[in-house]
């Protein structure tokens, strides 16, 4: 019971005990990590996408990134591999199509993963992004108290995933929850998905950076981004200011549509745009009360995501967790 | 083997088999039923819903309901009593506030129908009437072949239910499925929920009618129903072809956005304005593809409900089901 007899029982444990790997293949950066069982990064490494390069040059990137995981020296107790793409991705055949990697349409990550020398008989399991994040918020984070939850992320553009009845629901092929691109505004503005008055193209940051711009709304130093937005509008800038509130009304909007069919408790709301803070979060509750008026929608909580840039490795690793479980259960050794 | 012994095999399994009682409780009717295992309406018995009256005077129907049903010679094989209501509902507490209903608010609804006294020691399980809908299309009727289906009930208003995973998926409340109350026009018309752009202000059979009688669309003999304006529309007029076609245009934004947060197979349609036919079914399925381009969402199909009338008693007594799994389990003589 010593501090000692702890401290050594603690190391007894890391050194023994199995890991997860985990890939976040992003439209900027693909990513690498190495998780434990209890869902804490180890170590992490990444490199920038080529994302105008080859399907060659792209899977170059994830070998290399796999390589110097492969060189760390706990790399032997790893159980099992998690991917979180950029989507659309397609878990049932193990491909994925990533809208800002052009040369991968419908390329089968899973298996070229596992094709990888140091990853030869590891079970893969791939996901989409948001879905990884919500997997990491309901594991470790913001949505862990919830067995019914929508967990958002809000930057570039708008992902979503869910958990229902206390599991992650992906859906046959993976992309369930895409919030982004559901039509709250049925004659709205064209969206490049095709559809008309998607979320994404009113909420992202993204489309604040665009509303702002539009209603004539100019930086002091030309930064135009989202977050330039965020700062002008706590200075009290009203085209800033109103920029954040179409976009958390077209949020509240959403999230409230995913309350009335779905049933959830809480919403968790990660990424750069949730980063303003109150600029986001105060109006988004305002609206949230006005499209979320039936009993069992109005209670639904609003909360911001906790595990802000690991969520993306750290999710990777929850999707392969129950891989991980199936190995040690019974018929393993 | 003769058609003699097959008979009298079906006539014994007939008398000894176990059945279900079923009650669909909706603002205009108040209807009573018994199904058999197989999802077979035996016998219905219905009265008018004093919808204005007292709770009592309320209650007092749903009792003659009872009396009358408890009157047939097999009575005594029902094992379990299915409830479906008008809603809101809230299953946890087994009551229901029907918006159609007044005097009904948080009204103790399953365990008044546990009290009566030919119902006592029967299991009574509460739903909302949508809900039992889809349990009854996904038990015997369109939405049987699919593991994850919306199934939507147009008429005065717009309801819906979900399978997910092959399994009804009711939320916490019972309330999950409530399509007629996401808004697909955010900045749109108030709905008398309180939300603003509500599916059920656009497609409803009275949204039909209003919006073809805003338009300046005038029945020949004075019907100003969604079922005139249907027969007009066959007929080729232009104002009644504009009021279906806008509505088919919210329901299939309304369909689009299920398919792309829960991932369905796909949307099963009943009500009286899906008897409307190719009048909403040609319609809807164009704006369908034109909301639902992700590659998981593009291939949901339409079809129409199956049950007709019998959807209500039939998907009542669905909903009692799992509780006559139960009685049949191995700790039950």
């Amino acid at each position: 019971m010593s501090y000692h007899t702890g401290a050594a029982v603690t190391a007894r444990h890391t050194l023994a005990s199995p890991l997860l790997a985990a890939l976040d293949i992003g439209g900027t950066k693909i990513a690498g990590g190495l998780v434990d069982t209890e869902g804490t990064l180890l170590h992490q490494v990444q490199l920038p996408t080529p994302a105008l390069g080859s399907s060659r040059d792209l899977m170059g990137t994830v070998d290399s990134i796999l390589d110097l995981l492969a060189q760390h020296p706990r790399w032997a107790s790893v159980r099992a591999v998690g991917i979180g793409s950029a989507g659309p991705v397609d878990t049932e055949v193990g491909s994925v199509s990533p809208v800002n990697i052009p040369a991968w349409r419908g390329f089968p990550l899973r298996s070229e993963v596992a094709a990888h020398p140091a990853v030869k008989d590891l079970p893969v399991v791939l996901g989409g992004d948001a879905v990884a994040m919500t997997a990491a918020e309901h594991w470790r984070g913001a949505a862990r108290p919830y067995r019914n939850v929508l967990c958002l992320v809000v930057s570039t553009g708008v992902g979503a995933g869910l958990v229902i009845d206390g599991r992650l629901h992906t859906g046959p092929s993976g992309n369930a929850g895409h919030l982004g691109h559901i039509s709250i505004d049925f004659a709205g503005r064209p969206c490049p998905c095709g559809s008309r008055g998607c979320l994404e193209g009113i909420a992202s940051g993204t489309a604040i950076a665009r509303n702002a711009a539009e209603r004539g709304w100019r930086p002091v130093e030309g930064d135009v981004s989202a977050t330039a937005v965020a700062s002008a509008a706590r200075a009290g800038d009203p085209l800033a200011l109103h920029a954040f509130d179409r976009a958390a009304r077209a949020l509240a909007a959403g999230i409230a549509a995913t309350a009335t069919l779905v049933e959830i408790e809480a919403a968790v709301i990660g990424g750069g745009v949730a980063q303003a803070g109150d600029v986001l979060f105060a109006p988004l509750r305002t609206h949230f009360a006005t499209y979320a008026t039936l009993p069992f929608t109005a209670g639904t909580v609003l909360v911001p995501a906790r595990l802000g840039t690991d969520a993306g490795l750290v999710g990777a690793a929850a999707l392969a967790r129950p891989a991980l479980a199936l190995l040690s259960g019974p018929t393993a050794h």
